[in-house]
């Protein structure tokens, strides 16, 4: 198993329409196969500047590339996360 | 749910006793009332620099609270955290 996470903050302000339609998009992330405990959480350590985190997890390595690769990970790239993202982090694990 | 997790890097070589006595050591925050999901991970990204982290979860801020303030924490805190963890990220989720 291995679980990807981003944790991020958008350049939209918070509540806003634009803020919304960012995190409906992103469940277009859950439907590319091999993507399994998809999930959109709301960040609130106050520790961390940072708003939101999405996390899924990938049976092996060769599913988490072909995640990468897929055309709807691409795009979902290209027009959302690039343009409406002010910062993030991303942190990957794997069980000890 | 709270999902609080943290990734943090260790003073100590990789693969080294010292190492393995910290991760062993960690098992007391599992025991701790409250907690649930507790995991042990390696970090993997190539995108982030830390090498481990824990995730647990809490069914509310007051259970979280109170692993906050339970002498277990307080001492795993005080005598192996401080000491031996050299950097270090917070992040805590909730459901969107």
């Amino acid at each position: 198993m291995i679980r990807h996470t981003v944790v991020f903050t958008l350049k939209h302000a918070s509540g806003s329409a634009e803020e919304r339609a960012f995190l409906d998009a992103a469940l277009v992330l859950d439907a590319i196969p091999g993507v399994q405990k998809f999930e959109r959480l709301r960040q609130v350590s106050p520790k961390a500047d940072y708003t939101f985190g999405f996390s899924m997890e990938f049976a092996d390595q060769a599913a988490y590339q072909a995640y990468n690769d897929h055309p709807d990970h691409v795009a979902f790239v290209r027009d959302r996360w690039l343009p409406e993202v002010a910062k993030f982090q991303e942190i990957d694990y794997v069980a000890l």
